[in-house]
């Protein structure tokens, strides 16, 4: 990682840095891939929630945009998405009619996995004269929102369908390792034998995303954090460490003791999400003193711990932090510095904090 | 916790919930015992972040406002605090120059533990014409910032004392159970041995707060989540449930299986952070299904494990989740929703993501 030129020596800390040529080789690299095999992409916003990164992705070839939420959603009009994909069961008060105003802006898709959820935004759709497609939510192991087995699935695939705004479309599941293609054939053929097309088949997730073409079933792909890259990424080799699209900024403000070094990013700065990959440790790469252990976070201190360092910082010293979870960070900051070869410019994170 | 007068049926979930009467009673709490023990109350507004509790606290009678970041500070002049505390080392490029701009605005306190952060602060306040009072940092345990021992917290001071632009007026410590008073008195007397009066002492943390008294070295005290409480303030016995001022509605989208619910509120909502108390798991407490266990989070879903539920929430339901750790929720919502009583007002929270 090229931290050293992004290192501006009058931004203050703790701040977000993306690198916009980064970013754009990211986009590039995984729409070229699904072109290649044939697979629809629909870019997950919630990993950079700005809205400039999801006009680079539409302009790059994404079919549409997944949201995770309808408040990235309506953020995200500003875009002009031609399709919006809502990935998970939309319930709660206000919800359906906030789905069937989208409607009237954008092409919806909504993912479902219950009766309950899908008969409240019929209603609301049918209230508004809009109708959205429908994917089913099929559970293929990670334990969260999905139907459980082929009948469920087509049982309320027939369901949908019937109710009236809704059109149903086919299956939606994540994450889809090559591994789960025997489960999604044996749903999609339970649909299909319930008198079904199923035009669709959506899978997810950046670290199975460049072996999405081996889950034969599916038509269409989300992944999301592809577009920055985060420590979990490049460990799992998805992300090569030259186009790391974020990284935080951070300022040695202590040195207590020859062994620790505190900075100034802590879990406001960098979250308190775990590595996401077997073998790390901590809270994030420090790139100038790789062996540096960022063992532990406070509120707006990182901890790191400096026994293993050969060479060790000194106060007042600017470094690189790669964190973690690009899409936690995301959420946290209202503005980022984006550079693209010379300075920095400062871009709002238009979703962030978005949640309902 | 009387989460049922909270649900007023038309909230957006998630939603963070304010109970600003619990907020008065938690203010006037412990600022009466503060008083009771002749122990000057800067309130940690790291917790809150919000202007409008800033005042209720300095309007209760709090000596001036603890603001762990420039940022904090700067954006907490609106409540009109008298005096403002910033408790760590404030090092790196522009923001010496920013507490100098502070200083001419309100009376500041900077904590310092280095020779390299306290000349470059003399610095710019000399080049500003502006003054501080410093506090040394002493380090009693917690293995963050903070000078180690007391001839290193005497020459700090003394160096301190004699740099243009700054009073040395004493000592600063966090966290400050009574235990550690032997070793504050240790310092205080180096201090006092190499010729400064040692006027001010700072303690700080909510769960040693009432005990503050104990360390007979202290004269004034900074305390943060009092004021709203969290599950590990509750579990301590810090927090009476019936004071807890920040709940966190949630309404349940998916019954996937018999024992799984899944909330629409995830580590965006609830943050990553653990349970900062013993024999604590999990990311929250489901306040009307105790035996659910929140055992898990995805962004946008917290993973509720029924199985030791005897009572089973429906899709659709709203509940009210305690979460592990306030601070870290306040710095994920721009808006709250306040009620005192009646209806829900949003409110802004004005420091959020101010890490800089």
């Amino acid at each position: 990682l090229a931290s050293a030129t992004l290192a501006p020596t009058r931004l203050q800390t703790p701040a977000v840095v993306i690198d916009r040529r980064a970013v754009a080789r990211n986009v590039e690299r995984l729409q070229s891939h699904c072109g290649r095999h044939g697979l629809a992409l629909w870019p997950h916003v919630k990993s950079h929630k700005m809205v400039e990164i999801a006009a680079m992705q539409l302009a790059a070839g994404a079919a549409g945009l997944t949201c995770q939420t309808l408040g990235e959603a309506e953020v995200m009009l500003e875009a002009r998405p031609p399709r919006v994909l809502l990935p998970s069961p939309i319930v709660g008060a206000g919800k359906p009619q906030r789905v069937a105003a989208l409607a009237g802006r954008t092409a919806v898709t909504v993912a479902c996995d219950s009766s309950a959820c899908a008969r409240e935004l019929s209603a609301a759709l049918t209230a508004a004269g809009a109708e959205v497609e429908v994917l089913v939510e099929y559970e293929v192991g990670l334990g969260r929102t999905g139907v459980r087995g082929p009948d469920d699935a087509a049982r309320l695939a027939r369901e949908v369908d019937a109710l009236p705004g809704m059109r149903f479309a086919g299956l939606l599941a994540h994450p889809t390792p090559p591994a789960v293609e025997p489960r999604l054939a044996e749903a999609c053929a339970a649909v299909r034998a319930a008198g079904l097309a199923v035009s669709r088949v959506s899978g997810g997730g950046t670290v199975h995303a460049v072996s999405a073409q081996r889950c034969a079933s599916l038509t269409e792909l989300r992944a999301g954090v592809y577009v920055l890259g985060d420590r979990a990424t490049v460990a799992a080799g998805i992300t090569p460490s030259e186009d790391v699209a974020l990284t935080v900024r951070t300022t040695v403000v202590s040195r207590p003791t020859p062994t620790r070094a505190i900075l100034d990013a802590g879990s406001k700065t960098l979250t308190s999400d775990p590595p996401n990959h077997p073998g790390l440790d901590g809270y994030g790469t420090v790139l100038e003193y790789p062996r540096a252990v960022l063992g532990q976070l406070s509120e707006e201190h990182g901890h790191l711990q400096l026994a293993r360092a050969a060479d060790r910082p000194a106060i007042g010293e600017v470094v690189t932090v790669l964190p973690n979870h690009a899409c936690g960070v995301m959420n946290l900051h209202d503005t980022v510095a984006v550079h693209e070869g010379g300075g920095l410019q400062p871009q709002p994170v238009q979703a962030r904090g978005r949640t309902a």
